[in-house]
């Protein structure tokens, strides 16, 4: 679901701006979404974790669903993928560092919502703007530029940098720091480079 | 949870051996388990499946996360993982060929259980049974033998194999068949050890 156009809900008498609230409420989301996962994941958490009332978020969001959806989107926005400064890869490094962290405590909750996914669409339909057309698009590229743009080992190698992430925070609950992370991967890229 | 030993439950009167039994009704877990995953999953399902009562079911499983736990280790043994003939690599391709077409068409299914076991002991217990202590122990001594036993890189490159396919197979659902998946694999393998 895209978000639908709120701006003329309330604007006046000295409340936050719509948008300023979607974003609290997303941050929120986002906030959940990491704790519990998404079976924990409840619409009142939300809405006491943003301040906010359940009418409000039901308003934009009319399922659970909904929102989750949202805020994986959200969550990825919250990640620069672009405008890194450097080499290509000075730029994979940074990102791998970023991704590493990011996942560092919250793979099991990360992966339960991937999880679910599979049996709401409007999750999956996230997963795949995020997963797969973001994230995985961005990486490929970089990599490729490392490489050679040809080389097909560069979605391999993509992949597993990915996959490495979930197996490991979120199966075998081992995190792997960014700076780690990212040295190990680097590693691999730079024996394919050779 | 072990298996419990029903050797003395009713041997006699031409009934097939109940170690016998034991098989066919995890091979029936195993089976409704790859078809619908943890929340589809029913101790009904298994029991229709194998032929067998619900009572001999919970007998042995008292619950619904005993059975899976225990479909998850019967799985992993019903795929050799050791005794293949050749060298360490082509004992290595042997292997990413069967967990590649093992996983093939069970992506989604195959994740929606590992995602539960976080939330359930007896699960996550044959989780880090099979994942951890077999699995990636098989695939990492594979590796070591092929790159060197003291090269770091030799838990990257297992996790990345399995982490491509859970990340494919289970969120992308992107099949990659055997063959191929192998290949790919290898390809990094090679990189590393030249």
């Amino acid at each position: 679901m895209s978000p639908v156009d709120v701006e003329s809900e309330s604007p006046a008498r000295g409340r936050p701006r719509s948008a300023d609230r979607t974003a609290a409420i997303l941050d929120a989301a986002v906030e959940v979404m990491h704790e519990v996962g998404w079976e924990g994941f409840t619409v009142q958490a939300v809405a006491n974790e943003a301040g906010a009332g359940l009418a409000t978020i039901y308003r934009r969001w009319p399922t659970k669903e909904d929102l989750v959806a949202d805020a994986m989107r959200h969550d990825i926005e919250s990640t620069p993928l672009t405008g890194i400064d450097g080499t290509p890869r000075e730029q994979l490094r940074e990102l791998l560092v970023r991704f590493g962290d990011k996942m560092c405590g919250k793979g099991g909750s990360v992966i339960s919502v991937f999880a679910a996914a599979k049996d709401h669409e409007a999750m999956r339909e996230a997963l795949d703007d995020v997963m797969r057309a973001t994230v995985r698009e961005v990486i490929r590229e970089l990599v490729g530029e490392i490489i050679g743009a040809d080389d097909p080992r560069a979605i391999t190698i993509t992949d597993s940098f990915i996959g490495v992430l979930i197996f490991r925070a979120g199966m075998l609950e081992i995190e792997t720091p960014g700076e780690e992370f990212a040295a190990e991967m680097l590693a691999l890229v730079d024996a394919v480079a050779d």
